[in-house]
């Protein structure tokens, strides 16, 4: 175990940060080590060179007749401001109650070193994997993966596999194992409210026209029903129903209690979809926020203008069957149709990603529960997660397969901030888990 | 007349803007030079320093049993930038196509520098003006007379006078003689809304919890319904409804029309309160207005938060006898019942002043309109304005005076922006009209 501890360490020390062009020759080198380990661990590891940030690949040999597996991670990390928040320097790693330290330590470069590590057991000890296997780590997972797709369709057929499996989730709690087997999805647009040609003022003109940052109010206003429902119409069209066995999981699952989601948020009350438990909320039901908003005067003191113009950026989590582009479609038709008088109304739309779901009771669904209740010895939670992972719905676009989401992101973990961590205990589980679950894919 | 057109310019020369602390020299050499030309005109000018700029004073010699008239007037000038978008410099007066081009000619020194011209006029002619005069001009209206109203306390009797008059309002066309009878009052305060105790990543958490960007726009929205009436339960208890004369008068209002709205101000549509045309909106029927909205990520591309806080600033015009400080705590009232679940929302009140209004009808309202007419030749309009002026609310709590406001300012005239006019026509007529109105007024 110290073995591993110490190359996660020399992993961890790369301030490999894609976002910053400073830093390009750390992630070019953070590849290069990747790849090497990957041949001493027995893989045939190589860099490959994209417009952006590398691409490093590792293969065993394959042979014909048994599953071929895609493990799936990142080595880019997100930036590490403000530096003087963290107890210890990002990018130099420490142990310290049970936890590893370090920016990139659960995100995700613990995550998939430890399916590594497992590889290089396996590996050392039997002289082969009982599966076909690719491993394939990113280099720009933290802005975006504009270079991913590209790559996964040039590379079609050498990436050609049966299921993709990826540590980049979270555990409801400590010790519980967690199988995620949904995404929502996105669609995005940016809201512009105009009224005169500038800013005028609102005694002179207060009253005889109207006034784009009340329509912006009207048009967010308009977006939800008094019960918490999304208001545009046909929004709920493509919904699947939750199914009774997922309902009755999500009673059970750890942290998504009242108290657990308003002591992590500080929030002083929930709200929202009525008839809906929390998890069914966040996991199975689409939602319309407004992510911003502004117009007019926001400067100390009082500034009384009628605003020239208005604006609000809504996005739209959304859950399978609904599309992207149909749900554009009609919230553009909605806001249309709600758009006070008196106003000029634009919807842009911006990004967008599809929903994700997967049977976590087929073969391979049942393989990862099985490969997670060895590993912890408990049987694992089923659940699904509110965000989005675009490149999960790449993985099924561009290779037809199906991802397993084996999580070990622990809550208090705290990727994307100071203090990023990982537990040692969960670093040996995911070294454990790769090996049972190779083996428990490998018959399917 | 050219020897006050010179004078005028005198006067335009001086930079005194009132805001920039490097003008301090230029505002109290303007006074100065004000209280000499008073003297020289045949008043008993002097400079009354204050906190912060001076007042300047001219009294004539005040006999028992005639009325006594407080002429108002201000000093000071609007700052100058853009600079590059004047086609003469500022405090370099110049007179093309028939206009006195400098900051300051309409607002408000060739003004009230008209009546002084007129002032000057009779005394050279008579020897003697037909009333007690006060003249009283500030240095600080465009700072919103932080000082005017402790001077007015501390001389309630040197001041005590029977009428104020003042040229600052508007004309609504050239040539068209204008008295102004009433002004909007106002009522602002600031609303903010809480939910979680940071910003939260809207997929992860959007669907469980209130919005606050969402629920700023059902605050804003729950303003208005949707005849453009205000929802607020009471607002309108105590609006004095238009009297027939007054619907009357404002139908053949010039520059009051649709056409003329959407020219002036560049909007799409005219939008209001239903069964009221424009002047009716803007002169004698209340507002809520929404100067500036905000909350969440505002710049480009998305971010898809679920933001931590919402605000909005809001003011409401008041037109008699709505009361600012019942307004703003039915305000209060409506924003506490209207709040959404999930989100703690404070109102703070802002600043606030009176509407204001007088009777055009009454000796001394008929003696501005005679006045009027046999200086322009035809009669008056008589109209109300959408602003506020505190001032005015000021001179009748204090003073117990109300205030003719004879107006010269042309729409076009370019008031706090580059290219500021006044008509060599608008500063002959005013010097006329003082000499009348005075006339007039003795015998009220």
């Amino acid at each position: 175990m110290n073995r591993w501890l110490d190359d996660l360490f020399e992993l961890l020390r790369f301030a490999s940060i894609s976002t910053d062009s400073r830093h390009k020759e750390d992630v070019e080198r953070c590849a290069e080590w990747l790849a090497a380990r990957m041949s001493a661990a027995g893989l045939d590891g190589a860099v490959h060179f994209t417009p952006g940030h590398p691409v490093v690949i590792g293969r065993n040999e394959h042979e014909a007749g048994r599953p071929t597996v895609l493990v799936y991670g990142h080595y880019d990390v997100q930036p590490v401001d403000p530096l003087e928040l963290w107890d210890s320097p990002p990018f130099e790693p420490t142990v310290k109650k049970g936890k590893i330290w370090a920016r990139g330590s659960t995100d995700n470069k613990g995550q998939f070193f430890a399916h590594l590590c497992g590889i290089a057991e396996t590996l050392g000890k039997d002289g082969k994997l009982p599966v076909n296997l690719i491993m394939l780590l990113e280099g720009e997972e933290e802005i975006g993966s504009p270079n991913l797709r590209p790559f996964l369709e040039a590379h079609r057929e050498e990436l050609a596999c049966d299921v993709v499996v990826v540590s980049d989730t979270g555990m409801v709690a400590p010790g519980v194992p967690t199988l995620d087997y949904g995404l929502r999805g996105i669609a995005c647009c940016e809201l512009t409210v105009k009224g005169p040609a500038r800013d005028l003022h609102s005694g002179v003109f207060g009253g005889a026209l109207a006034n784009p940052a009340t329509a912006v109010g009207q048009l967010v206003a308009s977006l939800h029903d008094a019960e918490g429902r999304v208001a545009v119409n046909g929004f709920y069209d493509e919904v699947l129903p939750l199914e009774d066995w997922e309902r009755e999981m999500w009673r059970e699952v750890p942290g998504m209690s009242e108290a657990d989601l308003l002591k992590v948020t500080g929030a002083v009350a929930i709200f929202g979809e009525a008839g809906y438990s929390s998890a069914e909320r966040l996991w199975a039901r689409p939602t319309a926020e407004v992510n911003g908003i502004w117009g007019g005067y926001q400067g100390e003191g009082s500034k009384t203008v009628l605003p020239a113009e208005a604006f609000a950026k809504l996005s739209f989590r959304l859950v399978p069957d609904q599309d992207p582009l149909d749900i554009m479609e009609k919230v553009a038709a909605h806001l249309e149709k709600m758009s006070p008088a008196g106003v000029t109304v634009t919807v842009e739309a911006g990004h967008h990603g599809r929903p994700y779901l997967t049977d976590p009771h087929s073969p391979q669904g049942k393989a990862a529960q099985e490969a997670l209740k060895k590993t912890f010895g408990s049987d694992p939670v089923l659940i699904r997660e509110g965000g989005s992972i675009p490149i999960i719905q790449d993985f099924k676009e561009v290779l037809g397969a199906d991802t397993l989401l084996l999580g070990l992101a622990l809550p208090d973990c705290q990727i994307h901030a100071p203090n990023e961590n990982f537990t040692v205990e969960n670093f040996e589980y995911g070294i454990r888990l790769n090996r049972v679950l190779l083996d428990e894919l490998a018959s399917c």
